[in-house]
């Protein structure tokens, strides 16, 4: 005899920071026959549409709240989706559970995903499980090889490849997941800016014609369930007012978020998509 | 029977870029009684006071009038000093001897100083002696310890070992040689556009009143004797702007420009200085 089986899949918890990400986990676990409920970050998820969705705003320091809302709600899977700008600890204003979470660490050791590193594995201690956006989202995986129509040249994937070392020892020290190369020479490199803000200065630094390549990488040591890069359409518009010839991803390690309209808009501005395996990873 | 000796100092041929170390240089060996001569690089030496020394404006492309230059003035010892920015291979408009330079590498294999090791590397293949501009004005030389009267307080300590590990980290990817830390937190990396930029940035990220310091480092790699990291009044000033608490600089690997001034000031200020030596330095 075996227990009765309830064959529709399990409800989706979806922690939900800025952008448009967690809306579009959201509408396709939904058309996936998936129940979905959203715990909308305060100050951080700002897509109105995910109100239509079962959900409850809480503070990204109400961690207790936020463990059992989730549990209130039977969600077993769970997805952290979206850009989380880094709170101070005030604005946090941690909760017991939260700071529990904090003092593990000490506030000295959060790097810029570090946080988000920690919230995943106490999400794991407490018996839920942990699921990257790409394993709803399929298609925002990126593969290996040029995603689009336009062929890098041999400069370009010169300066990608070196681009993609640099961004992987960056990464190491859980800095940044980004930079931007010209002809061997880095002109911008990003910290917690964000990729437009590095997008915008590296114009000024660029020199004309002669191409220029936004290469966005995971860190190393990443947890790939967790907070991916991820290119749009904005980073599409943005690579090219810079001057850029394309854009290099780390394969495995990055997402696109609406592929079919990235790649038509990169394709109509002869830019190239190009996704590159590291050396270094796994 | 010995030949006859000339115990004055030998002739001091000084390369000049941008800022105002190059003349600082020129004084100093002025006041030791050395002869010198300056090879003013066109479009980067920007100090008019060397224009009181023996001197010519010459192209940085133009490396054989550069290498003809100093031998025709029988300068022997050679210190490249002062900011050079990246020039564009048309604008360097590089004469046999640079392209043959040039040629030897590659321009993508040039990272941001790169070039200049190139151009320290053909000087002493050409029987020059390259040395540091610390060699000839000591008080450059950035010793270990509290260099101002302000002690860094313990999270600032830290903040000031983790950034000297980013900084060397990039540095081995010849990229960069300073970032921004406030608790723990990488707020910005230094890649082509200048400390002065990166601290106007990095303002913009900060929180209010807990800290942050600037940190420069040389590149592991780094040839000491070619274009160590400086800092200078200018510095404090931006870094005080940019509500930093001070600045960590990595000892026997930076330099500081008017050391009497900054500390003064730095001092003024309630800002801190520190020589920091790292795990990986020789």
């Amino acid at each position: 005899m075996t227990a009765p089986q309830d064959n529709s899949p399990p409800k989706l918890g979806i922690i939900a920071g800025g952008g448009a990400l967690p809306a579009r986990l959201a509408a396709a676990a939904k058309a996936a026959g998936r129940a979905v409920f959203v715990v909308m970050l305060d100050g951080h998820a700002n897509d109105p549409t995910l109100e239509s969705y079962p959900q409850t705003t809480l503070r990204l320091g109400a961690a207790a709240k936020i463990l059992d809302a989730m549990r209130a709600e039977d969600c077993v899977d769970i997805v952290l989706a979206g850009k989380v700008a880094r709170p101070s600890f005030s604005a946090m204003r941690p909760d017991w559970r939260a700071t529990k979470i904090l003092m593990k660490v000490g506030m000295k050791a959060l790097g810029d995903d570090g946080l988000l590193r920690l919230v995943g594995q106490e999400l794991e201690r407490e018996g839920f499980r942990l699921i990257g956006a790409h394993e709803i989202l399929t298609d925002l995986a990126v593969e290996e090889g040029v995603l689009g129509k336009v062929q890098p040249d041999e400069q370009a994937m010169s300066d990608a490849k070196h681009g993609l070392s640099v961004a992987r020892i960056l990464g190491q020290a859980d800095v940044g997941q980004g930079c931007v190369v010209q002809q061997g020479l880095v002109l911008a490199l990003e910290a917690i800016e964000g990729t437009d803000e590095m997008l915008r200065r590296s114009a000024l630094y660029k020199r004309e014609g002669v191409g220029g390549v936004l290469v966005k990488s995971a860190k190393p040591q990443q947890d790939k369930r967790l907070d991916l890069p991820a290119i749009g359409l904005k980073t599409i518009e943005e690579s090219h007012k810079a001057g850029l010839r394309g854009i290099a991803l780390l394969a495995g390690g990055t997402m696109i978020i609406d592929r079919e309209a990235v790649l038509a808009r990169a394709d109509a501005l002869g830019m190239f998509i190009v996704g590159l395996r590291a050396d270094d990873d796994q």
